[in-house]
C-alpha cells in the first residue's frame, strides 16, 4: 500500500514519455479531497539545486507547510538547465493545478535522471491528465506510483509503519550518487498524523539525518535530493513527539537500507561501525572515510579481508588517533588489534565478507562514542551503469 | 641514468625474494665514496604510518639531515605490522649498515606492497650482501633501481634535469591509492648541488605540495608515502634558490605525471583545471573534488562528455559559488555557460575526450584564483587490481 497505507491519499504511476518505451516516469500522490495537507521537506545541498528542488522549496515557504500533492518525475533531472528549466518544472505544476483546481503553490515537485538535458516538457504536459485520472487508493495505485520514480532502481522501494492507530507510507528510488546529506534520492512520506509542519519537519530532519545522510554509494551529493512528507490529520490523532521521530526513522531507515542493498551494480552492502571514539563526529568522520573508500570497496567486491587498507583509511580520516590501538573486526571475527594482524581462523573471516550483507567494527580507543556508515562494494557493473549517458 | 645521473651516486636493483618469481624487488642507493650527502624527506600524513616511515622520520632527525644511502623494497608494505615491523625496518639498515661500514642513522628505508604482512625479514637480510656488491654507477643499475620499485606500475618512473652544471636524478612509483598528501608513492631525487639540508628541505616540501600532492588516482593516502632527496655536492656548485625550487619542480611534475599517467587501470589522464576562484584553496577544493568523484571519472572511461556530472560536482565542493555562472570547457570547446549546455560541435568534444591525455577547464566567475589536480579515469582493470590480494 506505500504512500496510500494512511488516511487520506490517492497515487498514481503513469507512463507520460519522459523516459521511451512506455515506461511509468511520473508519479503523482496527492490528498483525498485535495484539501491541504502539513508539508516538510529535506533538499539537497548541492549549490547547483536543480529547477524542482528550487520551485519545490519556495512552494513550501509561500504556502507555510502545506500541499495538495507531490508530482516526481524520472528519466530526466531538470537539472543544469538553467531558466528553461525554471519555467518547465512550473509549468508542469500549473498543469497540476489546472487538473487539481488548487492553488499551484500548494504543490510540490522533484525529478531524477539526466542532467543538463532540457525535460521533455510537452510529453510531460500531455500526460498530466492522465496522472490526475488514474489517481487511486488501492495498492496498485501506490505500486505503480513507486515504480514510477525509479531509474536505475531494481526494484520499487516502499515501508510502512503503524504505531497507535496512526499509519506511516512511503516511496523512495536510489541507486548511484547516494551521499552524505542524501543524493539522488527522492522519497516521500505519507502520514495520517495530526501534526504541525513545524514538528513535522524537524522530525524528518533528524530522521534524514540518521538514515539517509548515513549511508553511502560513490561520495557524490546529487542535485535533485528531496525527501518530502506529507501528513493529512486523518487519523485524527495526535502521536507523542518520541513516537513520531520513532516512526520516522523506522520508515526512513528502512529506505535507506534498501536504497544501498539495491545500489548500482552492488553485491554487498556492508556497514562500517566506529565505536570508541572521542565524539560521535569522530567515529562518523571515521565510518565514513573507511566506508567511501574505492580501495576497500573494491576489497569488499573481491570478498578479501584485507583489514590494512581499513586501517589505512582510519589513519587519514582526520581525527587524531593512534592506530596501534586500533582493533578490527569482521563480523564476529577479530583480525588485528594491538598494531598487527591476530591469530584467527580464515575460514569464519570468508564466510563473514562472502556474504550479502555484513558489519565491520573499527574500535579506535580514545573514547566512547560511536557512529556507523552504510555503504556498498565497487564493481564492474557499476561502472558500465555510469559509463556513458545513453 | 636516473639516481646516477648527478656526480656521487651508485645504485643497485636486486631481487631478494620479497616478491616471488625472481622479480627484483630491493633498490639501494648510496653515496659513491660512502660519505653523508645532504638529506631530506617528505612522508606520508597517515597516522597509521608504516614502520619504515617511522625509522627514516627518526634516523634523518638524529643524524641532522644528512644520509649515505636509503633502501628501497617492494612487494610487502612493511605497515600495520606493530612492534615486529618496526624490529624488522631496523634489522634490514643494521645489516646494510654492517655491509657498508656505516653509522645505521646514517640510512634511510622505504617500502611498498601489501599491508598488514609480516616482511619475509629472513630473505630481505639475506639479499642485502648482494644488493650492495651490484651498486654501480651505470644506466643498467640505475634502471635497475627503478624497476625494483616497482608494484603495479606497467613501467619505471625516471627524470633527469640539468641547470648551470648540476645535475638532478630521480626515480619513483606509483600505481594507486595516489592521493592528496601523497599515497603509496615512493620517489627518490637526487642531486650532486651544493646545499644545506634545510634549504634541500624547504624546497623539496614545496616542490611536493605543487606536484605529488595535486595528483588523484582514487582519494586514499598510504601509509608509506615517502619522497627523499639526496645531495651529494659533488658537482661543486650552489645554485641560487629559484634555480633549485625549479629543477626540483620539474623533476617532480614529470614523476607525478608519469604515476597518474600509469595509474592502475587507467585509460585517461585529466587535468582538472579550476579558474577564476576566490582563492587558489577554493580552486584546489573544486578541482579535487571533480577529480575524486567516482561517477566523474566512470565517464572520463566511458569517454562521456558528461558535463551535468561535472557541475553537480562543483555544487559539493564545500565552496561558496552560483552555478549559474559557472563555466565548462572540455579541452578547447565550451559546452556549458549562464546555467545551461550551449551550442557546441559535438564531434569537437568526442575528439577531445577520446584523447589519452586531456584538460577540462572550470571557470566559476568569483575571483582571479586558480589550481589543477591531474586524475586517471576508473575503469574495470582497476577493479581487477584491487578486488584481492593475491
Amino acid at each position: 500500500m506505500s504512500v496510500t497505507f494512511p488516511k487520506g491519499f490517492r497515487a498514481s504511476g503513469s507512463a507520460v514519455g519522459i523516459k521511451d518505451g512506455g515506461r511509468l516516469d511520473a508519479a503523482l500522490i496527492v490528498t483525498e479531497d485535495s484539501e491541504p495537507a502539513v508539508a516538510a521537506a529535506t533538499f539537497t545541498t548541492n549549490l547547483a539545486a536543480a529547477s524542482p528542488v528550487r520551485l519545490s522549496r519556495r512552494n513550501l515557504e509561500s504556502s507555510g507547510g502545506r500541499a495538495v500533492g507531490v508530482l516526481m518525475t524520472s528519466g530526466n533531472a531538470n537539472a543544469a538547465n538553467g531558466k528553461r528549466g525554471d519555467a518547465d518544472a512550473s509549468a508542469s505544476l500549473k498543469a497540476l493545478s489546472d487538473e487539481l483546481k488548487v492553488d499551484p503553490q500548494l504543490l510540490l515537485v522533484a525529478s531524477t535522471g539526466l542532467i543538463g538535458i532540457p525535460m521533455p516538457i510537452d510529453r510531460l504536459l500531455s500526460g498530466i491528465p492522465t496522472c490526475v485520472a488514474s489517481l487511486g487508493g488501492g495498492s496498485e495505485s501506490s505500486y505503480d506510483a513507486a515504480k514510477a520514480i525509479m531509474t536505475t532502481d531494481t526494484y520499487a522501494k516502499t515501508a510502512e509503519f503503524e504505531i497507535d492507530g496512526v499509519r506511516f507510507g512511503s516511496v523512495a528510488k536510489g541507486a548511484a550518487m547516494i551521499a552524505p546529506n542524501m543524493a539522488t534520492m527522492l522519497a516521500l512520506i505519507t502520514t495520517d498524523a495530526l501534526v504541525t509542519s513545524e514538528v513535522l519537519g524537524e522530525a524528518l530532519g533528524r530522521a534524514v539525518d540518521k538514515t539517509f545522510n548515513r549511508i553511502t554509494i560513490d561520495g557524490c551529493t546529487s542535485t535533485n535530493d528531496t525527501v518530502f512528507a506529507l501528513a493529512s490529520g486523518k487519523s485524527g490523532k495526535t502521536l507523542e513527539i518520541s513516537q513520531l521521530q520513532m516512526a520516522l526513522d523506522v520508515v526512513c531507515s528502512s529506505l535507506a537500507r534498501q536504497i544501498v542493498f539495491d545500489a548500482e551494480g552492488a553485491t554487498k552492502l556492508v556497514e562500517v561501525v566506529v565505536t570508541g571514539a572521542k565524539s560521535e563526529d569522530d567515529a562518523l568522520a571515521i565510518a565514513r572515510k573507511v566506508a567511501e573508500s574505492s580501495l576497500v570497496k573494491c576489497s569488499f567486491y573481491g570478498e578479501d579481508p584485507y583489514f590494512g587498507r581499513i586501517l589505512s583509511e582510519v589513519g587519514t580520516a582526520g581525527v587524531d588517533l593512534d592506530s596501534d590501538k586500533v582493533s578490527i573486526t569482521y563480523g564476529t571475527v577479530l583480525v588485528f588489534e594491538g598494531g598487527h594482524e591476530v591469530e584467527y581462523n580464515r575460514d569464519e573471516v570468508v564466510e563473514v565478507v562472502s556474504s550479502r550483507e555484513y558489519s565491520i567494527y573499527i574500535d579506535v580507543d580514545e573514547g566512547v562514542a560511536e557512529g556507523a556508515i552504510i555503504t556498498a562494494d565497487l564493481t564492474h557493473a557499476y561502472i558500465d551503469e555510469n559509463m556513458g549517458t545513453s
